[in-house]
């Protein structure tokens, strides 16, 4: 069950495991102090790079797919942090309605949803799957792999007019869980919910996401956890600069992603000074507004990919950017230096409300160390994480301990979380301003 | 991991467990909407007796002890049952004192508060183990088999007098978690706490709850429950008499008991007959107010153990009582038909907060059927629970899938612990009274 790690962790990192180690119930406490404050989101899944000398969360998914991944000994964590979850959310729900992606023919993305059903079901909801696919006119079972079957039902809205509930034909959901991040724009049917609990809300969904807003909540995160534990957050937390509006055809456009991707190697290259690291550093760029999901994604709503800068003057790379305008940010590349075998891997953290309920490695055997993982030919190595996450091993040696490095993935992954809390709290249309 | 059981369950427990198997999600919401208007108790453990035609709550230990044979997977769901349980309690919580029974020498039980101080270390607070036990005058560390240590400190409380803060010479908890089922009494120290924490209640100590109060609201809570899945609460719920303070010594006295006991064996037979159940009825006589822990302690407090009448005209089982006066309650004995291999085996429940977070098998070699297996000589077989109480599986031939058996136990063992938290409302000293 636990993963056969190769990697060994160097310096920086092991001092940041034991002061993790060292620090265990003033972290649990300072988190459970920020979830009084803010509310976690309903789930999340964090992609986590380490890069042996620096810890990055590189993904903060707000409706993550894959919950087959996780094995059955970590469903029972699952089950009770969803119903934790769902009694401080509406414990006196009945019915859910779970709307997935609009991928009715993808059985591995089905058996996802599968799972979801079979968690909620065991925390005391019934469950049933509402697709908001044009293409699913009436019920549609779908068999999966391992014989399991999912019902896809057309969802519809009440008393016409896109003002009333949403539900299936005979089915009034108190709550309408959504697995699918919403990543071409809102559709009209889930607008103006008001009498039924939407989740997450939609000012989640990646369509509406800025990177640069979650790098700043996050690295707000990530200094004020430095603190805490008397580390520096750069350990943590990946550098980045934010561009603006840039027309990629137009020189001045260039000119300002070459110099502020300068300005971002010369702080790179003075923390791998301090901290004796070799590694050649990069930069990435990425279109700001395509959520935080970009290394999920690939592509932004611009089809801009993400471009990979060795050098400042590395304007070649910029001039082959075929989708000249958009805004974009750049972001210190963090190389993923976690291997199974041959294979590069890189955890995957699951979380439902405020918990860490497990997690897996993506690996993939043909992508190198600074390639995006989440792509065709990746698969999946469940972590122990059901056993150790909660569960650090203080006597061990530093960087050697499996468990231990899962329960730094966690506090990350956890980070990752909060940050992606305090940009929903200030994206929030519906909130009310106190300044 | 999962135990090899051997008993065959038999007709009206398999309907019972399909009718739990098919009602997962009402029950679940069932607890949910409980728990809205009740307190569970902080933690607590059930002894369970599975007769193989009914089960039985026989022992609901608020106090419990045994957390070191629950296996390292389960741990993550007992702390994070620990974090959701401070967090409603205390949220701001950074100290909490454990109080242990008075066993300075038995590291076997030590074990077990090291277990807890590791469990609520993970949560998220600074733990440290203070001692009433008028032997510990210093600090003193004690070396576990497995190589850990646990430090007993004398606890103090402040400002003298007895009015003020409990805690240690440097340590000043917020949260008190007693361990101490205080079966002798509440000490002095222990007594007008305001404000502290103190967890659980001194009105759950045994030495102050009625065997009496805890089984009416037990009833009451299986009747409920039974309506909810349509099923005769009797599977679940032994029946009981009460007799009210009887002089063994006297005729009388004893003629109270018979005519209880002729009146309960009725009940019996008749309830054996309408399920064609073929076994030899019994029934037990205990001391009342020793707390619903009699099975556990073996012992009242006026000493008298706990009798078994094969017969309402036993009277010479009655005349051999020892000490003679006392309240007693006599209640339908269910035997154990659990076994692994040849020996007698009782699981035992473990919940957090509202949560099941394990459990175990206590087995018994020497002891038959209808015996107490908590005694000297008892031994413990993990069960797995961590991977099944939240996941029955419903395909299953009832009877035949052990993850089923263990929804069923962790169901009845939460009813156990709902019933105990009707019990401390009703005998809560502080409580207002809205009538």
């Amino acid at each position: 069950m636990v993963p056969h790690l190769v990697t060994a962790l160097t310096g920086p990192i092991n001092e940041l495991e034991q002061r993790l180690l060292d620090s265990v119930s003033s972290i649990e406490r300072w988190f459970r102090l920020e979830w009084m404050e803010h509310t976690p989101p309903f789930y999340s899944a964090v992609d986590i790079r380490n890069a042996g000398f620096k810890l990055a969360p590189v993904d903060t998914d707000l409706f993550p797919g894959g919950w087959h991944n996780l094995t059955a000994p970590m469903l029972p964590l699952a089950v009770q942090a969803a119903m934790a979850a769902i009694e401080k959310i509406c414990p006196e729900a009945r019915n859910l309605l779970l709307i997935p992606e609009n991928k009715p023919q993808c059985t591995f993305y089905l058996s996802n949803v599968a799972q979801l059903q079979k968690i909620f079901r065991m925390a005391g909801l019934n469950v049933r799957v509402g697709s908001i696919d044009p293409a699913i006119k009436k019920n549609t079972t779908v068999e999966l792999p391992g014989g399991e079957t999912v019902t896809l039902e057309p969802v519809i809205r009440k008393k016409g007019g896109g003002r009333g509930r949403l539900g299936l034909k005979d089915f009034d959901p108190c709550t309408i869980l959504l697995n699918n991040s919403l990543s071409t724009g809102v559709p009209g049917i889930l607008e103006d919910i008001h009498e039924q609990y939407l989740l997450p809300p939609l000012h989640a969904a990646a369509s509406v996401r800025f990177k640069s807003t979650y790098f700043k909540n996050y690295e707000e995160v990530a200094k004020r956890f430095g603190k805490l534990i008397g580390a520096d957050p750069w350990l943590i937390n990946p550098l980045y600069e934010k561009c603006g509006e840039v027309d990629f055809s137009k020189p001045a456009g260039r000119d300002c992603v070459a110099s502020n991707a300068d300005a971002l190697f010369t702080k790179i290259r003075r923390k791998y000074k301090e901290y004796g690291i070799t590694e050649k550093p990069f930069v990435v760029v990425k279109p700001d507004n395509s959520g935080a999901s970009g290394a999920d994604s690939g592509h932004g709503r611009q089809g801009m990919g993400i471009l990979t800068l060795r050098d400042a003057k590395d304007l070649a790379a910029l001039q082959a950017v075929q989708h000249p305008a958009g805004n974009v940010i750049l972001q210190e590349g963090v190389i993923t230096n976690e291997r199974m075998n041959s294979a590069v891997a890189e955890p995957v953290v699951y979380m439902m409300d405020r918990y860490v309920v497990g997690g897996f490695y993506r690996i993939h055997s043909d992508r190198g160390t600074d390639e995006v993982l989440s792509a065709p030919g990746s698969s999946y190595v469940p972590l122990a994480f059901a056993e150790s996450t909660h569960l650090p091993q203080p006597g061990s040696k530093p960087g050697a301990s499996t468990p231990n490095r899962f329960y730094m993935y966690g506090v990350v992954a956890r980070l990752a979380m909060l940050a992606a809390s305090y940009e929903l709290e200030a994206t929030d249309p519906d909130a009310q301003d106190f300044d």
